[in-house]
């Protein structure tokens, strides 16, 4: 007798007629009028529980195999037999069941085997990875992850973990949490009557960061080839479906390259995390395509299928301006383009992934790379069919002096920046990056379109639970 | 003509006589009577840099070439030829070299080919990374967590990502930052005087996670193995060299598994990791072990032939009572022991990786399992010879009126511990796992001893600098 996974048992890793055990929770139990009972049971290890066929003459049967209910924690040995039920390969003829844990009234066990709205599950975020939705989100969630960072080792990226605490706000991009450890009720005070951030606990004052980006090109402009995965934050107070106080990014950043070298990188990293899901997760996105967006399978195999069309911004304007569309945000050369442009862009216009390219640089950041023509930077947006940015990027000004136009231009202090400074001074090379919202990637993949619900445990205004 | 990276040709990719172009920074410059220079260029993908022999009728040879200096940055071409010097495979005899970036006032360059000490390059941050060291502990570190995800995913677990910010302080685990948007210099007040975190950005008090843990033990107990690879933060105010404000932590959690069960995953872990960093990383080990600590490579050889010892914490302080030898601290049964005995028993009792098991309740958390004696819980700390304990585990109290009477015991709310408290109260079941600190993991398999100098920008009481 040995200890199974059940995606162990469904791959045939154990012969017909051994006996394995299987640990889990119960999903349901059936009880037939001849005397059998059939349980499901799940370990989390794929989408699908393994079905037990339980015969009455077992020791418990009555006093305990009768009384389980969904949530139930059992270890369930029996002998592997080829199953007559549609769908699955293999089921056990149970020949004992030990219940390990049961569940406390079961009437009002929130996690009931009846649907949830997703919604209400979000408020009992501790027990919503026992659900198929939840479960299947976490499958595809590591998947995705495992995958970006097989994708970016086997292309010889290094892995460089940027500092979360930050006494910088380099980027000085939205609203940042302030990190602290002053007594809030008895703040020191500067002779100026100012908070006397001295006495904190960094010595000044410090926050958590919005971008990994500036410290991932001190690397990237000595080892070449670098990416950060890790939480950003960001303290807006939105409450969107597509905003989160903490959230996970990527962000490759790369030496030599400009900015098309990284559009391609872009669409190898996706079709290459894509095409992971599609393998290795079949399962949860057919149950996604299902439930909760039918075109979850569809759209994926079109993105990987697809060649990406590259824009410039400038030409997108044109676009939009000549499509004969309405829009309820106005299109003129400048704007920073909405939702519904992007959407009609990648959805209705060219039917595929877009790469618009060269913005105007007064809605990009300082660093983006000034072009010829000197009104444009060499930024990137990469928007997707049915979600719009999926992934931001740039190729950075690597010119000392241009640099230091842009900072002046856009009102910022050299001094604050001469680390980011000193890198064009020794040794400058063209580097280009771009940074991928996880999160955004996952609700992607699976059609569940609120961020909310594809990470753990969410944090934004007024909600820290847990 | 072809890009390619330093690695690649000493790997034998390119074929003797083609002609490839390489893109990195020069580490040295060198000129023969004979009218030759030697260029050595590096680009971060393995240690060695490559040569190029650049013969003095190029172009640009009197006007740049011989001005080139530590950290310019170039692209050299040239044709792959076998290498007559000792210890490399191939070099490049230079068609063309194209300066990409001048140093500025290459005297004064902070990273000038020459040593500097490990605590200089670290006010140097945004530079060091172009140094033989940080370059190769980039490379180790990289490795390893590569390494640790891999381990994991072949071994089924999901990684599950743990939120930073928590509004419960569930550990009670020393210091922790706080984190905040009220604006301090006008903070609101209650009627009672008290600061308003009604207001504050969550609607409450909120910090920085010090352990996933909790929130991974509700994973596990839906999904069965999961783990968790990311930021953790203390507030102490610490300054050594085992210590930072901000580090990776990884923590599995596995349900149906006990202390055992997580000591011998712990064991297979470090092992896989070590082999990985022998196997995948021997160049830059082998420097580690000319420089930083000649040990190196045979301490890791060692660890992963060795088979773990086991110890309970019981017999362990016998063994030091007895052992004759004159500690700082004395022993007696209760104490939490300090790295000279956890360090004498890996080093020079057990001569091995030891896991002490079964430690006093009273020196442990509220939710390590209670041991059947009453006095113990099921607690264990990996030792590992020259550097002490590295790894921090236990079984999870999985029995509901235990941890109540435990919770109870040690002064902490019932109520605030209502959703940890729901996992045993529905389909409970035996879970363990542990944590391990991921900086003091590289620090171990590269012997450079202070865990500010193995990740890229350390966070430390007054230093949050970059």
């Amino acid at each position: 007798m040995s200890i199974a996974t059940v995606v162990s048992v469904f791959n045939g890793e154990h012969s017909v007629g051994s006996q394995v055990t299987v640990r889990g929770w119960v999903r349901t139990r059936r009880d037939s009028k001849a005397g059998i009972s059939f349980l499901a049971v799940y370990d989390g290890s794929c989408f699908n529980p393994i079905q037990g066929v339980v015969p009455n003459n077992l020791n418990n049967y009555q006093d305990e195999i009768l009384k389980l209910t969904a949530g139930c924690s059992v270890e369930m040995t029996g002998e592997v037999v080829e199953s007559q039920g549609k769908g699955q390969t293999f089921e056990l003829q149970v020949t004992e069941v030990k219940v390990v844990g049961w569940v406390d009234d079961p009437d009002t066990y929130p996690m009931a085997a009846k649907r949830h709205s997703i919604e209400h599950l979000r408020e009992l975020a501790h027990l919503r990875p026992r659900t198929n939705i939840i479960g299947a989100v976490m499958r595809v969630r590591n998947c995705l992850s495992q995958a970006i960072h097989r994708f970016y080792h086997e292309r010889g990226f290094l892995w460089a973990s940027t500092p979360l605490i930050t006494a910088s706000d380099c980027e000085g991009a939205g609203e940042m949490f302030r990190v602290s450890t002053l007594d809030m009720q008895n703040l020191p005070m500067t002779d100026k009557g100012e908070v006397d951030y001295d006495k904190d606990f960094f010595g000044k004052e410090a926050f958590l960061t919005v971008s990994g980006q500036l410290n991932a090109e001190t690397y990237a402009c000595a080892l070449s080839k670098v990416y950060t995965f890790g939480p950003t934050f960001r303290a807006e107070n939105s409450n969107t479906s597509r905003h989160l106080a903490e959230f996970w990014m990527v962000e490759p950043e790369v030496a030599f390259a400009d900015l098309d070298d990284v559009a391609g990188l872009a669409e190898d990293m996706l079709k290459y995390a894509f095409n992971a899901a599609l393998t290795e997760c079949r399962e949860d996105l057919e149950f996604f395509a299902q439930r909760v967006e039918k075109t979850a399978i569809e759209r994926l195999e079109a993105f990987v299928s697809s060649d990406f069309a590259q824009v410039d911004y400038t030409d997108a304007i044109q676009i939009l301006k000549n499509c004969g569309k309405k829009f309820e945000f106005d299109v003129e050369w400048g704007i920073d383009m909405s939702s519904e442009h992007e959407r009609f862009l990648a959805e209705e216009h060219f039917k595929a992934p877009v790469v618009v390219k060269n913005y105007p640089k007064d809605i990009k950041a300082f660093y983006m790379r000034l072009n010829d023509d000197g009104k444009t930077v060499a930024a990137m947006d990469v928007l997707a069919p049915g979600i719009g940015e999926i992934i931001g990027g740039a190729q950075r000004e690597e010119r000392l002096e241009v640099l230091d136009m842009r900072l002046e231009e856009m009102g910022l202090e050299k001094e604050d920046y001469w680390w980011y400074r000193d890198l064009r001074r020794y040794g400058t090379v063209p580097h280009s990056g771009f940074g991928l919202g996880f999160e955004r990637l996952v609700s992607y993949v699976t059609g569940v379109s609120n961020i909310r619900d594809v990470i753990p445990f969410p944090r934004a205004p007024r909600s820290a639970n847990f």
